[in-house]
Order: structure tokens, then C-alpha cells, then sequence
């Protein structure tokens, strides 16, 4: 049979395409990718729009949820869920090449990710360099290879977005230890955050001053409420974008006049 | 009122949101940018399924429509339906900024894009560079600029996502000089073109030989009937990849195993 990828957009279930939809109902088993990103509203409302069962797939999504859909898409059309795009995390990517290589055959519902709708802030999108993503620094874990990856984008006078970590479904390691089945509150990366983390990475690198830098603030793209704000590193970080998801783009050096526009209409107050 | 600018997706009316049907049901006024990118799909069918009347906004885009979809904006609920997502063409960006700037309230609903949708190459999608543009040569008149670029992603070891050229109603010199209402055909670059106009460029910049480079040709992405090969250069510009619009990929220099995977599964024969 087959597995039907379909792409959720970016905000709530009436982000689903027609296609999609189609999919979703035309499905035996449909799944939601919960893990790398979710959407504003929970699988219960999915479900009742969709009028269909969704198993949640979460953190294990790779080690047990993979496997199960592609060995279920040998008899049965499933369906996986997924927020954004379909092949915006590695994690689809992979799952896309074990169907193929199982015999299964695949097809891929597109929609909008955070990946191209960042352009939404003004900044022309042909512009923006490698894609980085900044990870929760955890106690002396502090992994900083985004920053090298921003100053080469910098350097090449192109635009930079930052992803920002997500934590869904972590265990304290106390509860691990322990063996139960108790999870701690999911934790989404603010850009205040992701900017001091970012001041700190300089410093340990090279103690770069970067908080004069311009960047923009984005919240909640494509939901009635989403929020943008421009302005430098060191005014962000400081600003207030309510709840998530959160990303932050870091500007190229040298700005087109229209861009330069949409940084004044965003600026933060 | 409001300017609602609608991402149509890369294919045909199912990839419309729920979202967007929503908007082009309640507005007032539809029009359909139908020049910087084209649907599979022609006008007549959106108009039949949409159950509205869609103003065909076309070459004159910039100058006629845009300032007409302002004004009209002011009084009523005006939807601009763009194919992809509304912010991946410049001329998008300024619309929005020109009816903000007259105080009109603009919403957008995002959609897929080649821009995001394609990572199906399975090429990371956030190892992408910057995203070039190659234009048509005509005669003497051959504008090298995107080969710098793609040498400047190369050099960063970043995948570099080519858009080729598309001429919609363009007219003659002669038509054009007797004020005749005629039209050419719309011509659509193929991969083939792309690649020969590129190791041209090669040639006159300084000579490199790049035909060993590994690349994707995609067409037709999101549609039933997409096609996606892979090869070096010299080997792509012999394929045949069926109707437009149709995309060239240019690798890194450096593939991770997952990425070499999908150069696999895709190769051209």
C-alpha cells in the first residue's frame, strides 16, 4: 500500500491542504509526528476535525514509531502527520528512505514550514544562508557550533534563521533512573534566550561583540496572533514575545532598501 | 477592510489551506498573480471550484494591479492568491509593504514553496545557501551573476537551489513597437538549458570545468507525475524531464550518508 506524508503547516488544523485532508480521511492509521515541532492546538482537536484516531508518535518516534508505520504501509494506506513540512527535519527524511527501500510506496503532501514563511518578516528569502539550530545550554553543556555556522553566513552577507530547541517529553534523570513514567513540562526556547545564549557563545569563542547586530523576533508565525519584531541582539533580548514557538533570524550584514523598510515597521518599541 | 495574501502551493487547487478557501469564499474581490510563477492548473478550474470570479493579475502585475488591490483594499476584503507562498517573491514583499503603508490590514496564509518543498530531493534542507536565480540568455545579453553565488555556497560546502527563468506574455520587439495586443507562448527553462547556460558561464568566467559537479533536476514537484533525477551536470543535461516548472539543484561539496542515499535512489539512468 502506501505512506502518505502530509505536511500540517504552521499553526492550527485549518493549515491542512485539501490534499491532505483527503489523505487524512482516505487513511487506515494516521499518525502525528509530536517530536521536532508542534502546532498550537492538541491532537484531541485533530481528531475531532479530522473525525479520526491520531496515535501521538513523540520521542521515540524514530527507534518505535518509524518502524511500525512502514511495516503497517505494506498492507495498509498510513498516514504521518507531520508539522510544517514533511522534509524539514532529518527525521522524515530518514523515515522517507527506509519506506522506499522496504517497497513501500511514498507520497509527500507539502505545506508551509517555518523555513520558507520566516520570509514573512521582510527579509527577501533567496538571502538566507545554512539553517542553524540552537540547543539548550544544560550546565557545562554548552555545544556552540551555530555560532561559526551564523558568523560564515555573516560573512558571506547572508541572512541566518535560528531554530530554537524544543524539550517535549524529557525525563529528569532522577525518573529515569527510576524507571517511571513521570515527564517533565515540555520547555520551548524563547529568542530572549536563544540570544544570551548566543552573547555567551561569542564570548567563549573569541569575545566578539555581537548585541549591536539586527535581527528579527518571530513568535507564533502564521497564527492570528503571530509576532515580529526587529531590532538589535541586545534590544531583543530583551523583549517580550509571549508564548511559543519562538525563532530568531539574524540579519546579513548589508540590507536592500525594502528590507530596510520592513526592519522599521517591526521595530521593537 | 483587508489585503489577504493567499499561498495556492505548488500544484493545483487541492493545495489550497482550509485556511485559504476560508479567505477566497469571504472575499470581495480575487485576484490571481499569475506571473512570477505558474499552477498546473489553468484559471477557469480555480475560478469553478473556488465558486468566485479571479481577476488574472498578470506581466503588468507591479505597475497596474498592485496599486488597485491597495485602493480596493481600503473598502474591501481583497484576495491576492500567489502560487508557492506569498513571501517568496520580491514583488509580494512590496505589495505587503505598500497597502501597510496605506493603512490597509494585510493577513497572509502561508503554503509550500520550491523554496522549502525541495528538501524531497532529500538534500538537508537547512544546508542550502543562497538560492539563485537563472535567466533566459538572449543573444548577447548573458547575465552571469548567479554563478558567483553558486561558487561562494559551493566554497561554504552549501547546497545551492537554482529557479529557472519563466517568460509569461512576453511580446515581440515588433509587436511591442506597433502596439499590437500579441503574445509570445510562455516559455519555461528546463533543466537542460539551465545547465548548458551554466557551463557557459563557467566558460566565460574563468574557464572551470564543472560538469563532474553532482546535482538534481526536479520537475513538477507536488504534482502527481514529479519527477526527480540525479547526476553530475553532464549527465542531467541529457535528461529529460517532461513539462514545467522544472528546478536544478546544485550539491555541496561534501554529502552526509543520508544525503548520498537520495543520490542513489534518484540517479539517472
Amino acid at each position: 500500500m502506501v505512506l502518505t506524508l502530509v505536511g500540517l503547516g504552521l499553526n492550527d488544523e485549518r493549515d491542512a491542504s485539501l490534499r491532505g485532508l483527503e489523505a487524512i480521511r482516505e487513511g487506515d492509521i494516521v499518525y502525528l509526528e509530536n517530536y521536532t515541532a508542534t502546532l498550537n492546538v492538541n491532537a484531541e482537536r485533530l481528531e475531532r476535525f479530522f473525525e479520526k484516531p491520531v496515535i501521538l508518535a513523540d520521542r521515540d518516534f524514530v527507534e518505535k514509531y518509524s518502524e511500525a508505520m512502514v511495516d503497517a504501509a505494506k498492507s495498509k494506506h498510513v498516514v504521518c502527520l507531520v508539522v510544517g513540512d514533511p522534509f524539514c527535519a532529518t527525521t522524515h527524511t530518514d523515515l522517507f528512505l527506509r519506506a522506499r527501500q522496504k517497497g513501500v510506496t511514498v507520497k509527500v503532501v507539502h505545506n508551509a514550514s517555518i523555513m520558507n514563511a520566516v520570509a514573512t518578516c521582510g527579509l527577501q528569502l533567496y538571502r538566507f544562508g545554512e539553517t542553524v539550530s540552537i540547543p539548550f545550554f544544560d550546565g557545562n553543556w554548552k555545544p556552540v557550533s551555530f555560532y561559526d555556522k551564523i558568523k560564515k553566513n555573516r560573512a558571506n552577507n547572508m541572512h541566518t534563521l535560528c531554530l530554537l530547541d524544543i524539550k517535549v517529553k524529557e525525563q529528569s534523570i532522577e525518573n529515569m533512573m527510576k524507571g517511571n513514567n513521570i515527564f517533565e513540562p515540555p520547555r520551548f526556547m524563547t529568542v530572549s534566550t536563544a540570544i544570551k545564549q548566543l552573547i555567551e557563545a561569542s564570548e567563549m569563542q573569541n569575545g566578539e561583540k555581537i548585541g549591536d547586530i539586527l535581527a528579527f523576533g518571530l513568535a507564533r508565525i502564521g497564527a492570528d496572533d503571530q509576532t515580529i519584531v526587529s531590532g538589535s541582539l541586545e534590544e531583543l533580548a530583551e523583549a517580550e514575545l509571549g508564548g511559543p514557538l519562538q525563532s530568531l533570524v539574524l540579519c546579513a550584514p548589508e540590507l536592500h532598501e525594502i528590507e530596510k523598510e520592513f526592519v522599521e515597521l517591526y521595530r521593537v518599541r
